[in-house]
Parts: C-alpha cells; structure tokens; sequence
C-alpha cells in the first residue's frame, strides 16, 4: 500500500511525504518525530504497511529493533541528550496508537523531561505463582501451535 | 554472566530462581512479569546478559520482537484480555528502568486499565523542519559510521 495517500507513513516510505529520514534499506525506514516528547525523538517503520504488529515479519521486526539499537548508540555524538532511552510500539487506540502503520518510538530520556509513565495500581492484586504458572502454560500451548511468518 | 547470582534474570534462565516461563530458545526467554500491570503482562529477555540495549545484537534483537509479536497474537486464544498492546523497553534508571537485564515489556492494554504515559509538554516547542533535516543529517551520519554486531 506504499504511496496510495491514504497513509502518511507509507508515503514517506514511498518519497511521497516530506520527512527528516535517518535510515532507509529495503525493510525499514526511520525518520524524526514531527513532534517530539523530546529533541531526538526517532520513529523507526516496517516499510510495508501494517497497521500494527499482525503483518511485520521476523526479518522486519527484527532489522526495526536493531536499527532503533543503532540509532540509539549513535545520538550522543549526534549531540542528542540520552541520559536513558525507551522504546515503545503502540498497537490500537487503547494502547495510545495515532498513526495506524506500525512505528517503534526510539525516545531519548533525560532528567527533568516530560515523558513518564503513570501505574497508579501496580501495585494492585499480585498474582499467585499458581495464577501465573497457569497463565504461562497456557500461552505457550498457544505459541506452541503457532508459526511466525 | 547466566546464573552467577548476580542478576535475577540471569538466574531464570539458567533456570536457577523460579518463574513462570512462556517460551525459551537459544537466544531468548520469555516469562509472566511478577507484578503485572495488567494479566497477561509478559516479558522477552535476551538470555545473554545485557544491562540495556548495548550488547543485544541483531539475531536476538530480532527474535525478542518476534516472540513478543507471537505472545501478543497469542494472548486473546490464551483468555487474555487484549483489546491492544504496548511493546516498551526501559533503557537506564531515567527510562524507568529496574532490573538491570534488558527486558521487552508485553503489556496486553484494555478500557480503563491502570497504564497511562503522562506527555504535558508535548505540544511545547515543536521543532522546524530545518532543526529536524538537521538532526536527522547528523544522525544519519553516524549510523553509516557504526555496524551492528
């Protein structure tokens, strides 16, 4: 669906939308939040669309992750103040996504900044170790039974 | 570094401190965070001990995403309430990081869950497109610098 003008992300890919691009190769692309939490901000995206995780390959997911790795590594002698770093995917409304093409946030951290994560109830019901050992027993059943593209 | 004692990841997969194990392979395991912030919040580590993103590298990066990807398409087969989902990844103290072994969060997310990320500033400051083609120039030229193990 790259370039179609019905979405914003696949027509970066395509050369079709301005963007300030810090990486393309044949699987991903990544280029500067328009609108930063903070000065670094990079959004690294599987070059076909996928509105969330559903269609990213494992060649794609992981040449994102290693890239978001790289860019990362490289922004403090690019000058970018990474006391900390966080990377982050949203995927559906619920889960804070805004743009409906997969885009794995590579956010440089810093004392003072205004990005934080708030868990009013973590601490909140703690399962048993039963509780979780069920849990886990049933979703490996299920990865058991499924085969990632 | 794997069950030296020294790190508490370390220990599950040598399989020295108990826990509650999805999915383990060569590279990575994954297991049911202990004090969730919703049910089903499950965690990817690379099995190699790496304290953030520094010493990941590009196999087990990938896979890590990958199996992440495979949890989630696992979790509603599973009874897991998954109405979308938030990869995150904590990188330094300042990140919100508190088990120094590199860890993919997999947080299943739902109306009215306790999870929130607090952006006040957001729309402060938002950046030329000049600013950014810079930072992305500068960016881009250290990646092209750097290799990926």
């Amino acid at each position: 669906m790259a370039g179609t003008g019905s979405c914003i992300f696949c027509d970066i890919v395509a050369g079709n939308s301005e963007a300030s691009v810090v990486y393309r190769d044949d699987l991903v692309t990544a280029f500067m939040d328009i609108r930063p939490v903070n000065s670094g901000h990079t959004l690294v995206i599987p070059n076909i669309h996928s509105t969330g995780l559903e269609k990213i390959d494992e060649s794609t997911g992981g040449r994102m992750f290693s890239i978001a790795c790289r860019i990362s590594e490289a922004m403090p002698s690019a000058g970018i103040k990474r006391e900390g770093l966080n990377l982050f995917l949203a995927d559906g409304v619920i889960a804070g996504q805004t743009v409906f093409h997969a885009h794995l946030h590579v956010l440089p951290r810093h004392t003072g900044d205004p990005f934080a994560i708030d868990i009013e109830r973590l601490e909140r019901g703690i399962p048993s170790r039963t509780e979780l050992d069920n849990q886990a027993r049933v979703l490996a059943g299920m990865l058991a039974r499924t085969r990632r593209r």
